[in-house]
């Protein structure tokens, strides 16, 4: 049984923890920074951590492919994998707590208008204005995606005060506190009305292909702030630019579009009160993060060298 | 008995809550936008709310000057007040919401690297670089100044996971559960070398003035943050530039300088990883701090007219 371990940022103490269950069951494993670099012996493996596409491709030994994204829409397509029943794993569960960091602070960044005073304090001016401001506080929240990323942002945003958290997912079910009622997707064109603060957080699947389309962001009232930390797939970017050049939306934070990296002639550097982040809600340059992610990857892997159902196993029909 | 409320920002629903209470108690009220455009017959008024400062300096008949601030140490120099008798109070207390979530804010701005994406997206700039990140969950946070807005902040942060969270008062003594250890001001240069995040709220007094000064500066570990929302006088702001260019601190948010509006000249403007945000944590345009500060002002209103002690008074030997 041969692992090979792709990644560029895995510390000591990862390669410790994977290298002791690989031991365990007599398991070979080994390290690389890059997947074109592979030590001898290693190129047919049967499990790859990491992002080994290249050897996936041509593998048809390969049994397991965990890659250490939370989406695997980039799996999904013919092709990528030289052995169509290989098993994959993604690494879900690991981004909640990075991620919801980041939609707080770009939330409260559009909130309360410091977009506007870091913009103008880069160019060395003290901005007199006093904008008007919102809150978390007291808001109506549509968290649009109930995971683990949703469910810690709607856990971290329960602690700024009474808000209205309304969880909206494909099976209407999520048992996480943190939300006052969770709701089936065809529901969503009731809840947007009455929503200040959407959040969004899905895979990238035909399902969610422009979701939020241009007839669902008409439905936001006047105001609103829109949030996406997802795949770019779910909106619009068109209708959004609009909402926001015409003042009807308040404010939108992209960390995903549709094309990466976002061109630079697209419209959305110059559109009004729009936040723009390269992809990095989810870096896995947290510690947390990464740690979390390597210990999944080792659950899993001990799952896989005893012949048991893998935890994090991606439904393919799903598409996550 | 004769009242004046001086503001440009307060709504009829405010003005409503107190000619009610006025109302009830036979006094006169009057409502301006600005001191100098009094009604006849109010010149010199028992009961100023706002900021009516040239009344105060020379209406000998003034009981009392609320303002809507919770800082106060304009109010404690000599000829602010015709009646030296004059009762103060102040808004502290009103705060704590809007400011704690500034402080969540710039927080992870920082920690997250968002202020330097951001930036490069304003040019037009996906920014590929993936800079390290730091966490609110599992890291150490001082709160120097354990009042209103201190322990909001303190509240919130606890969502974000498993932290630990030190008060730092004047009296050692706090009774707000978010604190995992609440002590002295004197035991500060113990605590700052465990600091990841120091947090800054505290009213100008003489024993505040550059209580982060260099010595203090140094006993932070290299990496940690400073939030100061307090006022400009308790940071030696020369001290703290040479910190962050140096790279000894990871990054400074300061919404508050020693001269406001920061001089164009000022090297603050320069330094790096330094967010400046022009005194607006606080400000009065979000609804819920304006509702509450009026809200303070009308129980007090009802105070002083029965003849009770106010509940918001300010003790003018501490300065706050």
């Amino acid at each position: 049984m041969k692992i090979v371990v792709v990644s560029s940022v895995i510390e000591k103490e990862h390669k410790d923890m994977i290298t002791a269950v690989s031991d365990r069951f007599n398991a070979e494993v080994c390290f690389t920074a890059s997947e074109n670099d592979l030590p001898e012996g290693f190129e047919e493996p049967d499990v790859i951590y990491g992002f080994g596409l290249g050897i996936a491709k041509r593998d048809k030994n390969l049994k397991w492919l965990c890659v250490p994204s939370a989406g695997v829409d980039y799996l999904m397509k013919p092709g990528v994998f030289a052995n169509d029943e290989c098993l994959i794993s993604n690494s879900s569960g690991s981004y909640g707590v990075t991620i919801a960091e980041h939609i707080i602070a770009v939330t409260l960044m559009m909130m309360r208008r410091i977009t506007s005073y870091y913009a103008e304090s880069l160019n060395g001016n003290w901005e007199h204005n006093h904008y008007q401001q919102d809150s978390i506080k007291d808001s109506h929240i549509t968290v649009l995606g109930t995971g683990d990323i949703g469910n810690e942002f709607a856990r971290r945003a329960r602690a700024f005060g009474p808000a209205r958290i309304t969880g909206v997912c494909r099976s209407g079910i999520c048992d996480d506190p943190s939300y006052d009622a969770v709701y089936k997707t065809d529901r969503l064109d009731e809840i947007l009305p009455e929503t200040d603060l959407l959040v969004m957080s899905l895979p990238a699947t035909p399902e969610t292909d422009d979701i939020l389309n241009r007839a669902r962001i008409a439905l936001l009232p006047r105001g609103a702030y829109v949030v996406n930390v997802g795949r770019g797939n779910a909106v619009d970017e068109d209708a959004l630019a609009d909402a926001l050049d015409s003042g009807l939306l308040a404010g939108a934070a992209l960390d995903v579009c549709k094309t990466e990296p976002l061109p630079a002639a697209s419209r959305l550097w110059k559109t009004k009160n729009l936040l723009i982040t390269p992809h990095v809600a989810g870096n896995l340059t947290l510690k947390h993060t990464l740690d979390r992610n390597v210990e999944m990857f080792c659950e899993d892997l001990e799952n896989f060298l005893v012949g048991r159902p893998l935890k994090y196993e991606v439904n393919r029909e799903k598409g996550y």
